[in-house]
């Protein structure tokens, strides 16, 4: 297993993938019980903090920490072009990623604010934006060997020292590569997974179910292998991403997913592993429909739902304070003890 | 109408309440539409940003600025002592209250670290620990003079220059005056609206289901008026909120409600005008299962759910941080213009 500073070396093939995911360690019971036992000590009635309570010991529990941390926290956003762009399936231009990467670096887009106000980091990866993937209705997004270089650099976002990780992604026409994937590791058709996106009427979104119909029928059986549906139909950032959550868990940091193609994403270790995905938390469940359908398969209730649908990772920053909340009241608060109160 | 600093003069009887009431003023729909428009301008896909955008426009229309903001924010906690308390409805003593609020003081409670943390001044009031009201089941509450005085409590704590009020409480037995509140002004039985509160079990909740029940009956149609539905039922503590709505409104301060006993009390002003909390939001939905039911009539969807069922204020302040986000995206993002983006 590879430690901080190796991550970048820790994908060479498919095979190196599935042999990392094949070895990803458990939770830190040690350190999740030590939260647990002070919780109870607090002066709140038993459990009545509710989520906070299970993050405190969540975050305990993947850090590998008794007392859980988050004075590094590091937005990684990682933007991609797609081929099937062409099929016309966004509201927007192909040209906007780029715009947007250019925003992000000047600071104007709404994840910028977000990590100014919660103190994380933004790192924003643009990978080959000038070089599309391959239009995935009528031949593999990617080769195996561009799907892992684009899952390495997920992983180089893990840089030493983090303690939060939150993913994030930009990329015009991904929302239909993250419908493909979602169809292709949990079942379905184009039309359950298809949704507006940025702003599709009716009539696109049925355009966009039709080419998502087209692409599985395309590649029909080699979907079956969840590395191969991410290289088929997947871009280069939802390949980062899968990248990061897997090694996000070997270097011992948690982490926050975004909206429908950051999940998307996740689906590809979740599918090699059924509890790949045990580190993360979903900070947000999206406006888009298939976000709420890809969370009930994967069983993991959202941190908010403000009907955001914007990417760049903006509704899984916005529970940044949410787990800043839970350490702020398991350091914070008095025992009974300490305030001399009976537990009655 | 009252301004500032007469805020304390405002309520001397509960004809007083009904014409201050009656008095309220709507939203400031230019400074809405100002925000809106630019909302409209800012690099994103229209609407994308959800309730975002929503809340920046809801700040605008309810401080009466095109430019809202969150510079000073104000948790005002009300602490009341219940004489139901003595028909063992609770999982914990009387005495627990004081030496809850003796915890706000030393700086030992959950409020207290997400009051820091979120930069909003943290306002404990207790009312008359010592005295608690009437047991309900039995007599009134309080006096019309005890009841408005501990609404012109709750109005006193909207101090000249406040952006945001968020209201909490605390009071051992308050669940029991909520839901007989909840049930006197929405209708329903004390099975409907009693939950278990800060723990009670299946029998526990049982029995203040029947207190709630004998408390219905005992003052009969005397609860059809709101207010007299507040002396007879209420605790000082939820006087005090629904005084502290009220006036926010007067003072153009927006507010955020907390969980269950908050809400019950805000049904007050509500149960008298049907847009009396318009200028609120529900800072949670809480683990009571009447918090649900009671926000389910009102129409008001809650701006997180994470099982908290605390009090304190804590579910609310935990929302702070959305409308801070609200504010930052609104005024920190770049237009397209700015970007140099088509808008596709």
């Amino acid at each position: 297993m590879a430690g901080h500073g190796e991550n970048a070396r820790v994908f060479d093939t498919f095979d190196d993938v599935r042999r990392v995911i094949g070895e990803l360690s458990g939770p830190d019971l040690a350190a999740e019980r030590a939260v647990q036992a002070r919780q109870r000590m607090l002066t709140k009635p038993a459990g009545s903090l509710g989520r906070l309570e299970e993050l405190a010991a969540w975050l305990a529990a993947w850090q590998g920490r008794e007392a859980p941390k988050l004075e590094r926290m590091r937005i990684a956003v990682f933007a991609g072009n797609h081929g099937v762009a062409a099929q016309g399936v966004s509201a927007f231009p192909a040209a906007v990623t780029a715009q947007m990467v250019a925003n992000f670096a000047a600071g104007g887009a709404a994840i910028n604010q977000l990590a100014k106000m919660f103190g994380a980091e933004l790192h924003v990866v643009a990978l080959d934006l000038d070089r599309p993937t391959e239009d995935f209705t009528r031949a593999p997004a990617m080769s195996e060997a561009a799907c892992v270089a684009a899952m390495r650099i997920g992983a180089e976002a893990l840089e030493s020292g983090l303690d939060l990780l939150v993913l994030g992604e930009m990329g015009i026409a991904n929302t239909t590569s993250a419908a493909a994937l979602a169809a292709a590791l949990l079942g379905g058709s184009g039309a359950y997974w298809a949704g507006p996106g940025t702003g599709l009427d009716d009539h696109g979104v049925r355009h966009k179910a039709t080419v998502v119909d087209r692409a599985l029928s395309f590649h029909g059986e080699a979907l079956r292998d969840p590395l191969e549906a991410l290289r088929r139909l997947g871009g280069r950032e939802l390949a980062a991403i899968a990248g990061a959550v897997v090694v996000a868990r070997v270097a011992h940091v948690p982490v926050l997913l975004d909206g429908f193609v950051c999940c998307a994403a996740a689906l590809v270790p979740h599918a090699l592993r059924s509890d790949a995905l045990a580190h993360t938390q979903i900070g947000h469940r999206s406006a888009e429909p298939g976000h709420a359908r890809l969370l009930e398969a994967l069983g993991k209730p959202p941190l908010l739902s403000l009907n955001m649908r914007l990417g760049e990772g903006s509704g899984a920053a916005l529970a940044i304070p949410i787990l800043q909340a839970a350490i702020a009241c398991h350091d914070g608060m008095a025992t009974f003890a300490e305030a001399g109160i009976g537990e009655g």
